[in-house]
């Protein structure tokens, strides 16, 4: 393993998405000086994900026009359930080698491998919340959780400045945090706050109430198609008063603000980060979690943690891999 | 504010309840020198409280034949939400100053001025889990939560060596987890692990299976008075077979373990210890909480993780605040 160079200039920060892998070169401060992006191939094995990971790296850092000795090393997201301390893909439910998913892959080292720089790994959501952390919302508090809204829910622990990654990697999972024992099941158990909130449980919303009868501009903006639904089509109609729309972010945010109540209770945070493509609905998901979160949380808890909108976007993912490397380099 | 004396060779361990405040000495191994007990006068002011402490510590001091100068330190368990960096209660629904539940309250200024002695508090469920931590059940691992049973449902969460006691003090809540949204109210939020696992919600269950028709030895147990009923007479009738008693036991262990599952999902620690007075019903609620853990939480983190009963009986808050001052002269 080759070490951190904690004297060089520039950091690869690398965020390797189930369809996508992205890399950009930046300076200490975050400022992206080049970028990089590949299909992550994520069906056809590690080696093949290890070789577009190195195609989007050496592209940002050809763009950024940097020497590689100049660069610290690459931090990098990757989902899935991370072993960080040795580099190993413990579990990852989007990526196949064989036809099955990855367990127990080791990662860091064929990468280091074909790219000559040392690689630090987290799970992504929790990367995520790193680059919020030291980039983004969170850069005034010490203390704060990020939840991350789309497919699936995921989220990152900052605890006194440092990512809690738990006994063995696995911390931060607060889309299984359950909050509603026995009701819908999707991608993590019956009546979690993922099976709730995910996107697949906001368009199911939506679509039930329409096959109810219910009056809605969402019916003719699909053609009655409802697979053809999305949280962005919803939200427009919502944004245009469509009380059915309306009704499925309410709803949903009840449930996400629930959840994110009991991670208030029990971690008692400075701040919540809300990111994730769900997010970008505004203050249609925003102000339901809000209340929620009054209703359902102790009052001095929820009171003195605000709940804001991320700020980075899709590059949360490549600013925390950066982190990673800004913080093993801070020790 | 006096400063712990780290070369002393005692300690002060100090649980103040709602009936009874409980104090005693010990050595840096945790060993019991001399103990003392007082009525802690919970509705009749601060004043009074802060008197009966100290005649818990006086007594315990006398007990042990140890002079106030050898002692380092008061570590005090307080039931409530404790701002633990300035020792004062935040709020305490229990202890009554002219009629009203503490607010704001400050604690340790008046001890210390009364008994001569520094003092670190904490929140009863935190320091209870400190105590099993470093003298108990988690005395091997490193990151553990501990789960009271009882009354209400507490928790305190060990990361890394050093409790979490979150931004502002009221970090640990796991019995404000909700787990079950919109069901159960009792003395926490509608569904959550407090109101769907407390000692009410488990006489409630058994009350209304005996309400329904069902047989049962209980209700001859209580003469068919359910308000007679205990947990530790369900528990009873369920070591001899009654499988209503079981049944009852099973279902609260469900919710339970629902709510550990959850915490375990976000904070993946290395063991989970469940304590108080519920939790002597042993394997009749620990099974049902395992089985349930595993069902709902996710498989690597919860089988890494063993759930297990707590060791240091009612003695965890007093060796909890002993623990206090053990980590303030550790530093």
């Amino acid at each position: 393993m080759l070490a951190i160079n904690k004297q060089a200039l520039y950091i690869l920060g690398v965020d390797l998405g189930g369809t996508n892998v992205r890399a950009a070169v930046t300076d200490h401060t975050g400022k992206i000086l080049g970028s990089g992006r590949a299909p992550s191939n994520a069906t056809e094995g590690i080696r093949n994900t290890v070789g577009r990971i190195a195609d989007a790296a050496e592209t940002a850092i050809a763009s950024a026009g940097v020497k590689k000795s100049e660069i610290a090393g690459l931090g990098i997201g990757v989902p899935g359930h991370i072993d960080d301390k040795n580099g190993v893909v413990i579990w990852a439910p989007n990526f196949y080698e064989d036809g099955l998913p990855y367990r127990n892959v080791a990662l860091a080292e064929p990468v280091t491998a074909q790219i000559g720089l040392p690689v630090i790994m987290g799970n992504d959501a929790n990367v995520a919340a790193l680059g919020e952390f030291r980039f983004g919302a969170g850069r005034d508090v010490q203390t704060m959780v990020m939840v991350t809204l789309g497919t699936g829910i995921g989220g990152g622990i900052i605890l006194n400045g440092k990512l809690w990654t738990g006994a063995n990697g696995g911390a931060g999972e607060i889309g299984h945090i359950i909050i509603a024992a026995g009701e819908r099941g999707g991608s993590a158990a019956f009546g979690s706050l993922e099976s709730m909130g995910q996107i697949a449980a906001i368009v199911e919303r939506a679509s039930r109430k329409i096959c109810d009868g219910r009056k809605s501009i969402l019916a003719e903006r699909v053609g009655y198609d409802w697979h053809l639904l999305t949280p962005k089509i919803i939200a427009d109609a919502a944004e245009e008063g469509d009380a059915l729309a309306i009704e499925t972010f309410e709803e949903t945010g009840r449930y996400v603000g629930i959840g994110i109540a009991s991670m208030i209770n029990l971690l008692n945070p400075e701040m919540v980060v809300i990111g994730g493509g769900v997010s970008q609905a505004g203050d249609l998901i925003l102000e339901p979690i809000r209340r929620a979160c009054l209703a359902n949380g102790i009052p001095s808890l929820v009171k003195s943690c605000p709940i804001v909108p991320a700020t980075l976007g899709d590059d949360a993912g490549i600013l925390g891999g950066v982190s990673l490397i800004l913080d093993a380099i801070d020790g």
